[in-house]
């Protein structure tokens, strides 16, 4: 669109960004971490453009996350450089992870197991390179990562600074758990209690004698509320915060006031025989992430706490009322709506 | 990939489709209906390829049915013809609509209210032509329609005829309430009485002395196992078909040698300690749709009826046993696992 068109003139079903709400996330999140004196390593994966990275480095094009190759090569190509490429190492791509390894400055990769340091071994790096690697550590999230209290841990990352090649860069921790507090008191003890994990296995490589100079948490619940143990860390990675979105409202890191993002959708039915409306947004346009269990349905529509996204097809939105009868009068063939999504994230790369 | 590359050389997830079991599924959906000499329209929306819709057109490139203005100008641009857009005219898209009919020699519309009608008689086409209207049939799928009981329906079938410039192709029916369906019988139950309600609305307006030569419904359940009286219809509209997918399956349109879809994914991570697998397809690459709700979670993993993708994030699928204990030598790290998705369709356009 041109600068300054309404946004009414859009067609829809739309995906819509407020580039001031972007720039006051980013700023306030920028600050708060200088003023920790904690490095921010924000991640690309919710937008994954040039733009929202220039916005998120302040164009210095330096010390970005990513979660697939795709989105490494996309900004490696853009002029990006120190890339933490944050998932356990995939061994169908690690001729992919030297070439990046070789051709940018920094290249960060992350595992949770022997196998994959051993394939990393296998493939030296040119040039004199070493693969620069994150211990993945597990603090309570469940999904990828080592568990700090197991023997084994200690001995992979004593095996990492053994082989050569190979240098630990650091540990590393997704809080993902923190996606199910509510409120700023819960978000606040699941960063705190991860943070602790870190720092703590940290302390025991120090005792053991295994270098390991950086430490890393994230998730943008528990870097909008970050606890003081936190300033303890080298760095945080998180990256929802330059949209935040219904699920974040929900969970206590932002206000709707931060969302950055909304869906504008147009009332394409009027079916007052089921009580409903159609709007021209289904799960091509918002995706089913919510499982429709927010009292408001897949979404939540601005200005109408009263509306319920019921259902969606692959086009179709079915808007009910949460009690009672619609006024349809209010919601003619044609008028708009503005959906906030419960989860945000773009499809490219 | 290259002809005769092996799938295992892969980059993981990547979506496959085999083209045999393609090509099977579309000649088998072609004979049926030469068979019972009705018109098929095949829907766009599933893959919205111009590979796919030559298969589907037998490289007629004419008689398609698409759900976007997106799609409608990617076939139109391919020299496709005789589309029919299949979503209740949105206003906004009106001049768009008018430019598409202007430009082709057949592009359908579809409504479903007098306010729909009342936009198109507000932008007359040129060259003398006149805007292809269906009327959209709402036979107990409870989205978009009109319902044929309702007095205002015939109502607006016989404005439709008599507005300038407009002209009344045929009365259109979805039964996408087959998708609850389970077994050939009640699949049948659903087409019969979609294709009845419809032709008896058909009979009826010809009664009232309404012109309307044609009639059309679809869905794959019911165009995989159409009903004799379906023979009475001039078109229908199946799209799915190409594909098919484990929601298909369940419904009983299609075995799973029907299916010419996979997601092949790798094994990235072993958890034993919570009997645990975690590969590498999230919810970008597979979707949410199923709702987690199959006996194997968000999918189905061939040849592995005990394993269950229990949970999905951005790309990582967390995959534990139906019941018991993983057999991890089973799965080593880097092993592939072929997916069946639970519903399939492409995101392009």
């Amino acid at each position: 669109m041109s600068f300054g068109q309404s946004l009414t003139t859009l067609h829809t079903p739309v995906f819509t960004v407020d580039l001031q709400t972007v720039k006051r996330n980013v700023s306030q999140m920028n600050q708060r971490f200088k003023a920790m004196g904690v490095k921010l390593r924000p991640h690309m994966k919710t937008h994954k453009t040039v733009q929202g990275a220039d916005i998120m480095t302040g164009r210095t094009r330096r010390c970005i996350e990513v979660s697939t190759l795709a989105e490494a090569h996309f900004y490696a190509d853009a002029g990006y450089d120190d890339i933490l490429y944050a998932y356990p190492l995939p061994f169908d791509k690690v001729e992919d992870c030297a070439a990046l390894s070789e051709r940018l400055e920094i290249f960060h990769v992350l595992i949770d197991s022997q196998a994959a340091l051993e394939e990393l071994s296998k493939r030296r790096l040119k040039a004199g390179k070493s693969w620069l690697v994150w211990l993945k550590v597990d603090c309570g999230n469940g999904r990828a990562g080592v568990r700090s209290e197991d023997p084994e841990s200690m001995e992979l990352a004593k095996n990492i600074t053994l082989t050569e090649g190979v240098e630990l860069v650091g540990v590393y921790a997704h809080c993902g758990n923190n996606y199910y507090s509510k409120g700023v008191q819960e978000i606040q003890a699941v960063a705190k209690a991860t943070t602790n994990v870190i720092l703590d296995f940290v302390d025991r490589l120090k005792e053991a004698g295994v270098k390991c100079p950086n430490s890393s948490i994230g998730s943008t619940p528990s870097c909008s509320h970050p606890v003081a143990e936190m300033a303890k860390l080298t760095e945080v990675h998180p990256g929802n915060y330059v949209f935040y979105d219904a699920q974040q409202m929900g969970i206590g890191s932002c206000t709707m006031e931060d969302v950055a993002v909304r869906v504008l959708t147009r009332v394409v039915g009027h079916y007052p025989h089921r009580n409903e409306l159609l709007i021209d947004c289904g799960w091509t346009a918002l995706s089913l992430h919510s499982l429709g269990k927010l009292p408001t349905g897949y979404a939540v529509i601005e200005g109408h706490p009263d509306l319920k996204l019921t259902a969606m097809s692959q086009e179709h939105g079915h808007i009910q009322p949460v009690s009672g009868e619609i006024d349809f009068k209010r919601f003619p063939l044609g008028s708009i709506l503005f959906i906030i999504p419960y989860h945000v994230r773009c499809r490219k790369a």
